[in-house]
C-alpha cells in the first residue's frame, strides 16, 4: 500500500521522506480497502474472475480512496460504508484506466502488461465495462441511491472530458478555457466526488461535505496540471513513464499553452505543426524553450493558485480532523512539484 | 417506432402483417419512451450531446423496452416509472452496441455509420461508457436502489458473457454447456431483468415478477438461438445483415454444434479448421450440409423448447393482462423463425 500523488509507485520517489507522518495513519484503511477489493473478485462470474483479479491492482496510487478516507476522517478504523465508498471510486478509476490503455495502445502500466495487451483490446473493453458495472453494483448496496447517483453522474462527466480531449488531439484551435474544462471533467470530477462522499459517509454534515468537494475539485485540477508539467520536467525514472508523450501525441496542455503564448509568430506556427502532426515533435527544443522562457514557475503558480482555492474552501473548518488530513495531500503535491526541479 | 424480434427494422420484413394486433397497443408507450430518451440528451455535457443524440437511436427494435412495457402491462398510458425503467435497459443495450461495433470493426448499423466509424474507436469506447453511466444515473432516480442493483449486476453478467465469447473465438474445444452459458449471460440476462423490473414497476407482485423473469430469460435464449440460426438461414435483405459472419469469425454457435455432431471425423476436422481460421470459411458448403442433415428443424426444436419453458413459467397467471402481451412476443419470434424457410 502506498499513498502518493506521484505518477508511479514503481518509481523510486515514494520513499518515506516524501510523506508527512499523517499518511502512515491511513495504512490500516488502505489494508482494509485492499482486502475488500480482493473479496469482490469472488462476486464476478467465474469465467472472468482471473481477469478481474488482474485488473483490481492494489499496487496503485489509491489517491481517490485516500481522499475518501481523509475527507471522512475519524480516529479508529474506518466504517464499512467508508471502505465501500473508497472501493466504488477506485473501481471506477480502474475501469477508466483499462479503457485508457486500449485507446493509448499502452503496453505496460505499473510494470505489468496492460489488460488490453494481456487479454486483447476487445476483451479489455468489456472488462472495463464489467469493472464499472461492479462499481455501481457496490454503490447500490447503500440504503439510498445517493452513491449510485453521484458516481454515475461523475462517471459520465469523466467520460465527457476524455471524449473531448480525444477528439481534440492534433488540433491547436483550443483555448485555455477548453483546457480548463477538460481537466475539470476528466480529473477533478472524481476527486471532487471522492471528497464529497467521503465527508458524508464519515459522518460530517452537508456544509462540510460541500466544502470538501470544492477542495477535492481544486486538488484534482492542481494534480492534473502537475501531471502535465511532469510530462516535460519530470525525470523518467522518478515519475515512472516516458516524457514528452503529450507533445508527441498532439495534446495541448498547460505548459504548451504557456510556451505558445511566449513564442514569436513563426516559432508558434512551428510548434503548432508539431502538435498537429505535420512536423516531428522536438521535445528537447521545447523543453529548452520552456526553461528559457520561465514556463516552469508560471505553471507552478497555477498549481499553487488551485491549491490555495482548495485550502480556502476548508478555512472555516480549521479544527476538523478531516481538514488536517486533506491539507496533507496538498503538501504532498507541493513536494512532488518541488521535486521536479 | 417498431417492435420486432427481427434483426433489423431497416429490412423489409417488419410489415404490419408480421405483428399480432397487440403490438399496436404498445405504440403510445414507445412514443413516450422515444420522447423521454430524446430529453436525456440535454442532460449530457454540452460537448458530447450531439454524439449522445447520435447513439440514442430510436429506430431500433426496442425489444427490451417492449418486455418492460408488456411485463408491466396495464391499460392506459404507462407510468413514468415504467418509461424510465424501459429507458434504463435500452440505454444499457445501446451502450453495449456501441462497444460491440468497436470490437467487430462494424461500419454500419441500421443503415448509418457506427459510432466507432463516425467518431473513431477511442471516442466510441468513452461514449459507450457515458451512455452506460447515464443509464445508471437514471436508475438512481428511483426511490430505492433496486433498479441500480439489478441493472448493474445484469450488466456485469452481460459483459462476462461477451468476454467469454470473445476469448473463445477461433477455438473449437467448446461444449454445448459453454455455449448455453454464454447466451444465458450475454443475451438472456437483460431480457430477464427487463421482464422482472417491468412486472415490479407495473405494480405486479413478487411472484409474478419472478415468473416474468423466467419467461424473459427463456425468450432471450430462444431469441439468441434464432439469431444464430438466421446467420445461416436468413435472407440478407430480410434480416438486414451479412450471412455467415459467425462461421467467418470463428464463432461456434448452435447450428454449427448440431452440424459438427453429424459430420464424419474427417469432415469435422475440416469444419474445425475453418472455425480456427486455418482454412477459409466455406459458407455455401456448410449451409448445404445443414440442409441435408436436417440441422434447421433440430435447432428450431431447441427454440421451441425454450419458448415452451418460458410460457410454462407464466401458466399459473393465465388471466393476467401482462401474460397475453408477453405471449405475443413468443408468437412473433415463432413467426420470424418460420419466415427463415
Amino acid at each position: 500500500m502506498s499513498v502518493s500523488l506521484a505518477d508511479s509507485t514503481a518509481a523510486t520517489s515514494t520513499s518515506a521522506r516524501d510523506f508527512p507522518a499523517v499518511f502512515l495513519r491511513v495504512a490500516p484503511h488502505m489494508a482494509r480497502l485492499d482486502a475488500f477489493l480482493r473479496e469482490q473478485v469472488a462476486l464476478f462470474e467465474p469465467e472472468i474472475r482471473e481477469m478481474a483479479d488482474y485488473c483490481i491492482d492494489t499496487t496503485g496510487k489509491r489517491i481517490r480512496p485516500a481522499l475518501v478516507f481523509f475527507a471522512g476522517w475519524s480516529d479508529g478504523p474506518p466504517s464499512d460504508d467508508l471502505v465501500r465508498v473508497a472501493a466504488v471510486v477506485e473501481l471506477v478509476h480502474l475501469a477508466t484506466l483499462v479503457h485508457d490503455d486500449i485507446m493509448d495502445e499502452a503496453e505496460v502500466r505499473r510494470g505489468r502488461l496492460t489488460a488490453s495487451r494481456r487479454y486483447g483490446p476487445a476483451a479489455a473493453v468489456l472488462l472495463g465495462d464489467a469493472l464499472f458495472a461492479h462499481a455501481l453494483y457496490l454503490a447500490a448496496r447503500f440504503p439510498t441511491t445517493e452513491v449510485c447517483a453521484a458516481v454515475s453522474e461523475s462517471t459520465r462527466r469523466v467520460c465527457a472530458g476524455e471524449i473531448v480531449q480525444t477528439l481534440r488531439r492534433r488540433t491547436t484551435a483550443i483555448t485555455r478555457a477548453d483546457y480548463d474544462r477538460v481537466i475539470d471533467l476528466k480529473t477533478a470530477e472524481l476527486f471532487r466526488v471522492s471528497c464529497s462522499l467521503g465527508a458524508k459517509f464519515g459522518g460530517y454534515g452537508e456544509n462540510f461535505a460541500n466544502a470538501a468537494a470544492v477542495f477535492g475539485r481544486h486538488l484534482g485540477i492542481a494534480y492534473q496540471i502537475y501531471d502535465d508539467l511532469a510530462d516535460f520536467f519530470g525525470r523518467e525514472q522518478r515519475i515512472g513513464k516516458t516524457l514528452g508523450t503529450d507533445l508527441a501525441s498532439g495534446k495541448l496542455t498547460l505548459p504548451l499553452f504557456a510556451l505558445r503564448a511566449k513564442l514569436s509568430p513563426s516559432e508558434r506556427a512551428e510548434l503548432e505543426s508539431e502538435l498537429e502532426g505535420r512536423l516531428s515533435a522536438q521535445f528537447a527544443l521545447r523543453r529548452e524553450q520552456m526553461e528559457r522562457l520561465d514556463i516552469f514557475p508560471e505553471v507552478v503558480a497555477e498549481i499553487e493558485c488551485e491549491l490555495a482555492k482548495g485550502e480556502a474552501a476548508l478555512s472555516a473548518y480549521a479544527g476538523v480532523a478531516a481538514v488536517a488530513h486533506l491539507a496533507a495531500l496538498s503538501a504532498v503535491l507541493r513536494a512532488q512539484v518541488a521535486a521536479l526541479r
